[in-house]
């Protein structure tokens, strides 16, 4: 909890710093032009929870029409079933115990419970548990080019979609990708091959589901996809401007901070360090983007400490306790650091809403 | 709070991943290290609890023999100080009045409360608020090569000495340094430079505080100091390690991970992404060092998973569900990302911590 957290009605200026804010009106309109074009495009929608970590967020995008909510982890899809959202896609392979345990209670109490699994291993794991008295649902990750988690080949999508089918307490729900940017004619190839080879073997594909945000206008392109999944687009960050998806304008999270010293004519420092920016460089050079001072440069982090290099800055320069406002490089980290956000509209605060998936890494 | 958090006596092994994990012996090998070097050299020792944020630990390094302990932010202290600690310092430009009036109420109920400046303004700033019955102490920032906050030449910190003692609620405590690493005779140079100037005004300077744990066995050679103040050598990491200050073996956190995918020959995909490891990279080129796999790179971090390039591995490789200890580049950063700490000794949880000034950043 911030021990200086503001009350509604408050300035947003006289927030104590460093805090993160959201503007009302930039998020809404976000939500809202998202699920617009999914609508337009006969995409189901299913934000991701990472970037927000809030419940009363996540039933915003559900009351704009999203089918229901990507979390990564069972500690993270607890917490929005406590709060009555019944359809969560865990994208992530759940494995061991303790936490396939959790996942088996949670199966039991939500209406639409769904994982993925990209090995023999993780499949095995989940088919000890569950039963076909409520089988879980279970989609099969594939490797589209991301290079991250997934089946290498549509061949192997096919061997576990089986395995999946063979497994009593198991039921298959489709294919899922964490797909490179901007490369939706090669996700397009996988998942039509996959969805080829899967009809061949009269394996019916419920779901096939995209994601991302930076190529979220591109979603259409991938024909095969049923659902899209993608967290960034409600608050936006810098690198969703770099990327192309939205302007500066469409960023709702500002970081606010305070500059606390001003040791030389070019160097300022303000109270926002990795504790509140993350040093999530996301191939910038530096650490975020000084709204107020745009040729400023946040060229150091340490933890309490921003080192704004201020050589560039061609007019006025900020002075000791003036506050500035940082879009940072990305926001879904640091919806991780704190574990309240501050909403506002129109220069005054509206909300502080508790980051209730803040640190559930398990 | 960890959901999944061990009992006592559980095998370290056996504790849900990601979580961090303290080697108790290694931790009171280090603490009682640095200690007697302190002692040794007739240096003062205030620890900084940035790199713990747990009273239990701040406690035992007071029982070692340091003076004090060292915090960035008010709340922090407010914590430590409801933990019955006395001697506080505060290495910051403390500002606001919602800040500041916190600031007087600590002074209250604390024998030793100590803050820094760097500038009139936040001299001017405290000045309005403590009153000569309890007056608060100030130390003046002196920048001698870090490159951060501070003064920058010692006839600077002269006048601030001097606007200290004019105000009648406060009281000069002396200089205070966050140095460049392997810089002591710089440090030294600055440092008796402004002793002198000092000294030649009539001022006395009760307190000479230098800091850093990469060259802290180097500081009996700034002579002036009085004072040293460390943080990250409780735990250690990779960065000390590099910087030549402890060995592989004196790394008292380890992340444990377990590897949830093996997509390929050369990719393992562990569950420690930079929501456990931060992306702090302090100058490596990757994210961690894989004890168990020194070969292994962890060569990209997003949120939940760290994607580990295994093609220099000569030998084995680890396998699906296997865990694996990674020593952090930064461990300071990651502490403030887990509500709790997991300690263990010769193999078994032996208890485990709130790690009570995560997040405050205030």
């Amino acid at each position: 909890m911030n021990p200086l957290r503001p009350d509604t009605g408050d300035p947003i200026t006289s927030v104590s710093t460093p805090a993160p804010i959201i503007d009302e009106n930039i998020m809404a309109r976000n939500i809202a032009r998202v699920q617009t074009y999914m609508d337009e495009h006969g995409l189901a929608f299913r934000p991701h929870i990472k970037t927000h970590k809030i419940v009363a967020v996540a039933k915003a995008q559900l009351a704009a029409g999203a089918v229901g909510i990507n979390c990564q982890k069972v500690t993270e899809a607890e917490i929005f079933a406590d709060a009555g959202i019944g359809d969560i896609l865990i994208t992530y392979n759940i494995m061991g115990p303790e936490k396939i345990g959790r996942l088996a209670a949670l199966n039991e109490r939500i209406s639409a419970l769904k994982v993925v699994a990209d090995s023999h291993a993780t499949i095995e794991g989940l088919a000890t548990v569950f039963s076909d008295r409520k089988p879980l649902t279970v989609l099969v990750e594939c490797d589209t080019g991301g290079g991250r988690c997934g089946v290498q080949t549509p061949e192997e999508a096919l061997a576990l979609a089986r395995q999946i089918i063979k497994s009593a307490g198991l039921s298959f729900g489709g294919l899922m990708t964490y797909p490179k940017p901007g490369s939706a004619a090669q996700i397009e190839s996988w998942f039509s091959q996959a969805l080829s080879l899967l009809s061949a073997n009269d394996i019916a594909c419920p779901t096939v589901t995209n994601g991302g945000t930076p190529s979220l206008f591109q979603a259409h392109e991938v024909r095969s996809a049923t659902e899209h999944r993608a967290g960034t687009y409600v608050y936006n960050d810098r690198a969703m401007v770099r990327a192309g998806h939205c302007t500066l304008e469409d960023c709702a999270m500002h970081i606010l901070a305070t500059v606390v010293s001003r040791p030389t004519a070019d160097r300022a420092i303000i109270d926002a360090g990795s504790k509140a920016l993350t040093s999530d460089l996301l191939g910038f050079e530096d650490f975020g983007y000084v709204v107020d001072y745009p040729e400023a440069v946040i060229s150091v982090l340490t933890e309490e400490h921003g080192t704004v290099d201020l050589s560039a800055c061609t007019g006025r320069r900020p002075e000791i306790g003036e506050k500035v406002r940082i879009i940072p490089n990305h926001t879904c980290v640091v919806s991780n650091l704190f574990d309240e956000m501050i909403f506002h509209r129109n220069g005054n605060v509206t909300r502080v809403e508790p980051v209730a998936a803040r640190g559930m890494v398990w």
